[in-house]
């Protein structure tokens, strides 16, 4: 099994001002390539601290993938440092430089400063990636350590040029350079069962398991995913064996079963939406349109979804939804009559086959007698038949206003999965 | 200056299936009490290289932040390998225990096993930090490296259980321990003016900086920050030199400046409504909901924000907002009149002062004969005056979603600014 490491360069990511989305998406691509991402590590824009970090991972691998600090200003520090570690000098790349002229040119409007050509400039012992979306060109190195070659690539820091080449070139090349073994995942999705009784129940299928498969649980949001690795020379023999076992696993767990695919829960109902051929729309009060976000976010979303009334004030439920003035104030905001209210509104104005409807407080403020931060009312149905439900989450603004959405979206799905007409 | 090192642990890591926010947080955190952290580690739920991880980051760094790989199933090892590396051996913590059992008893309501057992014992050889938020404790370590003492801390890896403990337990813990020097960080946002731009606008007081200040350029969705960062061992003589060069450097680019807090676009137009005593809505149909979400997610939103109609069908832009048939199909919707038509509806629907209208072609389909995927018309004003704005995004559809939402909140900062009455 051929090993890697991702170096992330930047001071940013050590003072946590940028969360680093960068390294889980070079992971997922290596691994899918059927290679094994050993580590992860990120370090700031200074030299000695790079210098150690490529020291360090090139005993652990045997590709070293690094993002960042190749932009054009003085805090980039990572070209002339690894020219310098490569013993290479600087020398202009012709295809490089006419990119960045072109992007100053004809894409950013923006004129082009004496500054910008040194973003056409590369070490002279590197093979260039020419970068289609940016002005950084990504390089590739090796180097002999211990009589084994150690292949190294960097690659700029902003994530869609960063992503681009790992698609497009350093994939390719990788799969060229080395006969790789394969990996395969399968993921499955449950809901309402928790991470100590999902072990227990499956805990003689996770004690007979091949030593060359692996079973995680991954606990997110009230939602626990099983995920099932294997690693084997013959993919077709891996797949089948992954295949059989993933099959059982689902068997064992089917009252909590969500989905086989390794899919968010909007794209769940999403599917589901799609396949009987009907559309919904949200009413939303706590969530504030994240819910319109998530399920909008997901390509191809016109097709089932209409639209959402964000009615954050009372006034705007009371307008677009039509939520009575003297039930907001005598049953509260946050109240079962409301979210009733709310969907019958929403289904009545948008005209679509299903609705959720939700209200609730968020945090950290807002709390009411016998309503605490938490509280939240959903009310999921179509026209004939709604079915509304309290949650108390327990968390901050951010967790809460998740949790009520994939709680919200697992409620719709199961009325629409019990919704034979 | 005390180094720190942050080890995260987890499979989800290294195939990418998550991203790591708690390292971000970690780093944050840290860096505010006044520690750098120096490297960020992420490997996987494997005996080797989690010791490897240990033994590399105690050479870096005197403190070591662990995060993960506490649950209670068979894929989390880091207690017992804890236990094993500081040689010590698990034992029953009866108050890590009673909490366990209140957790399931209490608040799952779900039953306690055998398993949850396991989840109150602690290696003999440790601190142990009481976890008000989730069954697993966090444990603290200290080793001799070298004469030296290095001080290790587990956590678990749910963000919310880890980020009680390190601003209740860690941070003070730390604090009392070491004598730290001062960090202090002042960040910058421009809007409308590129990296390299800027650096040739500010290169001389970049040139001037003294050496324990350090300038960095942070773009990010076309926007750029730009943070300085002093160290120094007088706390107040460290606040008053960064707090000088921060107000010069803020007049230097005083064309292009949006905010001199470090927050996010939606805050700046909140905090500005605020100022004013005005309110705004939005109707989007390309964002879905997205710009209503970035700023409800801030806290006391309700203030100044009323809602939004996500009208994503043609059918929603009529109902909900009475664009005119005939202009959609004449016009289309993605089109100047629509955003208008659309911006009008919600003012009068709505009721706010103030509102931003969307719509647009987020991709990867959609596009049309003259409008390529990326285009947008984007409308912003009040009752007596709109402005729009054709905007053209290069992007994919994530990034084309955030791309509008903050462009269309910087032309109604704009907006506002201007708009005296």
């Amino acid at each position: 099994m051929i090993n890697a490491s991702i170096i992330t360069i930047g001071d940013e990511l050590l003072i946590g001002q940028v969360v680093d989305t960068n390294s889980a998406f070079i992971a997922q691509e290596i691994n899918k390539a059927g290679f094994f991402v050993k580590r992860r590590v990120a370090v700031g824009d200074d030299k000695t601290a790079i210098i150690a970090a490529l020291n360090e991972e090139k005993i652990h691998s045997d590709i070293i993938l690094i993002t960042g600090g190749l932009g054009p200003t003085a805090d980039d520090i990572t070209k002339p440092l690894l020219c310098e570690y490569f013993g290479g000098k600087l020398v202009i790349n012709e295809a490089a430089l006419a990119n960045v002229k072109h992007l100053f040119e004809n894409i950013f409007k923006r004129p082009f400063t004496e500054r910008n050509i040194k973003q056409g400039e590369v070490p002279d012992v590197c093979t260039v990636i020419q970068n289609k979306l940016g002005t950084a060109p990504g390089m590739v190195f090796t180097q002999i350590i211990e009589g084994k070659e150690k292949i190294f690539f960097s690659m700029p820091g902003v994530p869609f040029e960063m992503k681009g080449m790992i698609t497009d070139d350093v994939i390719p090349m990788l799969q060229k350079k080395f006969a790789v073994a394969h990996i395969a995942h399968r993921t499955l999705l449950t809901a309402g069962i928790g991470e100590s009784m999902l072990a227990d129940m499956i805990q003689s299928f996770e004690e007979k398991l091949p030593l060359n498969i692996k079973l995680a649980y991954l606990p997110s949001y009230g939602f626990v995913r099983l995920r099932l690795t294997a690693v084997s020379d013959n993919a077709a023999e891996n797949d089948e064996t992954l295949n059989k076992l993933f099959a059982s696993l689902q068997l064992l767990v089917t009252d909590y079963f969500v989905t086989n695919e390794d899919e968010p829960m909007e794209k769940v109902v999403g599917k589901l939406l799609l396949q009987k051929g009907k559309k919904m729309c949200t009413a939303e009060s706590c969530t504030g349109g994240y819910i319109a976000h998530l399920i909008t976010a997901m390509v191809g979303s016109s097709q089932y979804y209409d639209g959402s009334i964000v009615s954050y004030s009372y006034r705007a439920k009371e307008d677009l939804l039509q939520v009575e003035k003297n039930i907001l104030e005598t049953k509260g905001a946050v109240s079962e009559e409301v979210v009733l209210q709310m969907a019958k509104g929403a289904l009545k104005n948008i005209g679509s086959d299903y609705t959720i409807a939700l209200s609730g407080i968020m945090g950290p403020g807002g709390a009411m007698q016998d309503k605490p931060v938490g509280t939240v009312w959903v009310c999921v149905g179509k026209k004939s038949k709604l079915q509304t439900h309290k949650f108390h989450f327990r968390f901050d603004r951010e967790r809460n206003i998740r949790l009520t959405a994939l709680n919200a979206l697992n409620m719709l799905r199961k009325f629409i999965l019990e919704d034979v007409e």
